[in-house]
């Protein structure tokens, strides 16, 4: 049986970057990582097997980071928590013993009971090398591609696929917009125009009732009757936290189905941290928990875990998840953080809303200058900003950044409103004109004209 | 003689955006502007008039945002400010009576007594369509081309220059590098090797001491006794704030030379206010004053001046500026922010540094994959963040507005390490790798082994 001071679960970002800041901090402590696959994938990649990266090989995430920090790997199942014993046991009888144990053992994707689901030809988006493959081979042979759920990897999947050229891709969407739980109408239906521009048939307010074929998926039925024809249909619908461990290690789990976890990502027992996808995630205005599976909120999580293991080195709260992400379709970039006007009105939030639009160079003659819009979203008695929605040209990737740190901070309009922020003709709006800027200008005249 | 309530003095960005600022906090109010040119340029512009923009023409900035606001415009030189009778004069003799006046007089580029300085061939940097576009046909038509200043708009000039192709450019620094009082030697060193790349030479620690020709200039003579062939010569080696005016209406003068401002911009008369280039800059950290001009300071000055011109409505204190900006050489971005180590150290702070280098895009096998570093400096026992230079791809731009707002709002190493930042394939870093935490980590990691 060997020992280890910190033994982690799950060799995803989570469990990676846990265990690379455990060692940083201190390289005396010993650290395991056990995880089941032989090869580790990035997550967010994955939209990008079919046509950018061209493969999945190339979506690899690499065993460096572990090798680099003097992590010992091991490729197995752990299948028991022996929380009394500190020991955890393999499916090949190994045990390890621990001090500090971390599960990062992430989510698995939702497979609703629809009528047809098990027929072959129907993916979930399982984090499994094989597994893609032979989607990306089921894909390339393929010309009718149906995906199911219109959230950010649906419409990545879509977005991907279009550009191999030559399939006929449908993304089916229950809410009346494609990513409509991140961002409000108006920037929902500027990605919709984009998969459209491509070809991508968007459907959304719509319900898929059942899936037919004789051997192998042939046609989506959805509520209305309407039946579309797939060869292959990919189902991304959401991810569940994986907590089987857990439950058996004894640790309290969250009504919504999360590992209970405190500000540092301690579980209900000191001594076992939970992180990434398979804790429960608070909201950062609501403190609600919220179903948010995000590398942003899993490697902040690992690395408040990771420097905390042994004694709370850094006073940090976890103030639970801004939910910030971006993504792109086609040329256009989206992305947001926080709440969204519409969130903020039903969680109870009284609001003021600033809009700007502009591009995204200067002068707008630039040769590459793209069009840009913001929009921030303000609490309107306190002047705090809640939450902010982009889209634009590559660089809004950043820009959501600064939106975030404002809000993580607390930062009001009139802060932003006189920020100073570096512009140039060649990487951003100008300075009379910088968007986060102009939108704060207009949601605080709002305010004074309104109050 | 007509009255206004506010009259603004000069028609670059700081003037624009603190009239339209006025305008929009209380739209009864009315708002003159007196401006010299008979056309406003863009000033980050000016360097792209020669390839990228291709024409002085398209880099106007244009009078919608006068117009939009309701804004009097008036093309005239302002010859006299009477502060008792609270009205400007004109070169044709036109009065103007003002409750508020705004001063934004901008600045003068520095010409100094070099033997030979006034000789045809020789350019300052002039905001005046005409004298640019004689200047860009002698360009045009030269093939040596001699600059005079490293700064960021000497080497933004080379670079655009570089890029018509065919020409013979020399760009001449006195400091051991170009760009080095933005940046460490380090990251001055990408930028000089980008434009050697594109066939600039690059002479650094080198004194002009004379320019020699018949009738118009040829050569550029060193210190050193070498001699540069020219036929255009471009002398970009500062700017000094333009303040005959101020000096007419009796305001104090700052020892540096600037317009003497408090935290408002409020000048030593309260009715008359200086912003951009013209007012005295605080530094950030030290309270000195410096002599930086740049728009990101300007029009951040513009809007704390244009919505308190009546009455303090926005306690926001003019911290002093943090000096952000970001530039481009050839392919590579490069931005800076507060202190550089080297400064932070003659300054006399106690600093610890991280750096984090990596690719903007991940996997690293994404086709647009470009190297980044960020370097920040942090104070070493306060932790709190002080500086930062990152070199990139051109999301870098925003990204130093994220490290912008961290310094403004004094964040701590720690607190950047666990933030929470978005990051896609297309867009940004790794989430795991992300170099803003990164950077942070290692500065963190060497206070409490050095500490």
């Amino acid at each position: 049986m060997k020992e280890y001071d910190v033994v982690v679960i799950g060799g995803g970002p989570a469990g990676v970057i846990t265990a690379v800041t455990a060692k940083k901090c201190d390289g005396n402590k010993s650290v395991l990582l056990i995880r089941e696959m032989k090869t580790s994938l990035i997550p967010c990649g994955i939209p990008y097997i079919f046509n950018t990266l061209d493969s999945v090989e190339k979506d690899i995430m690499g065993d460096k980071p572990l090798q680099a920090n003097g992590i010992d790997l091991v490729v197995a199942r752990v299948v028991d928590v022996d929380s009394s014993a500190k020991t955890v046991k393999t499916s090949s009888g190994s045990i390890y013993k621990f001090d500090k144990l971390v599960l990062a053992t992430g989510s698995s994707p939702v497979k609703v009971p629809i009528e047809g689901i098990d027929m072959p030809g129907i993916y979930l988006i399982k984090k499994n090398m094989d597994y893609l493959k032979e989607l990306r081979e089921k894909v390339v042979a393929s010309k009718n591609i149906v995906i199911i759920g219109g959230g950010f990897i649906g419409i990545e999947f879509a977005d991907d696929i279009s550009k191999m050229g030559g399939k006929n891709i449908t993304i089916i969407e229950m809410l009346p917009h494609l990513l409509n739980v991140a961002f409000d109408d108006e920037f929902a239906i500027q990605a919709e125009e984009e998969l459209k521009k491509q070809g991508v048939n968007v459907v959304t307010n719509a319900r898929v009732t059942r899936f037919t074929g004789s051997g192998k998926v042939e046609k989506v039925v959805l509520a209305n009757g309407k039946e579309i024809p797939a060869d292959v249909v990919i189902v991304s619908i959401g991810a569940k936290p994986n907590t089987e461990l857990a439950e058996k290690a004894g640790l309290n789990i969250s009504k919504a189905g999360g590992i209970w976890v405190d500000e540092y990502l301690r579980t209900s027992n000191h001594d076992i941290f939970a992180v990434g996808d398979c804790a429960e995630k608070r909201d950062f205005f609501t403190r609600k928990r919220v179903p948010v599976m995000l590398a942003s909120t899993a490697t902040a999580e690992a690395r408040i875990a990771g420097v905390n293991l042994f004694k709370i080195q850094v006073v940090r709260q976890n103030k639970g998840t801004i939910a910030i992400f971006s993504t792109k379709v086609g040329d256009l970039a989206l992305a947001a953080a926080g709440l969204t006007e519409k969130r903020a009105k039903e969680e109870g939030f009284e609001v003021v809303t600033g809009v700007a639009e502009g591009v995204d160079r200067h002068p707008g003659a630039m040769p590459d200058a793209k069009p840009i819009k913001v929009k921030l979203i303000f609490s309107k008695r306190s002047g705090v900003l809640i939450g902010g929605q982009i889209s634009g040209g590559n660089s809004i990737g950043e820009l959501i950044n600064l939106v975030g740190l404002a809000i993580e901070q607390g930062i009001p309009g009139c802060e932003i409103f006189t920020l100073q922020a570096g512009t140039h003709p060649k990487l951003t709006s100008a300075p009379t004109v910088y968007p986060l800027v102009i939108a704060a200008q207009n949601a605080m005249a709002k305010i004074q004209y309104l109050a």
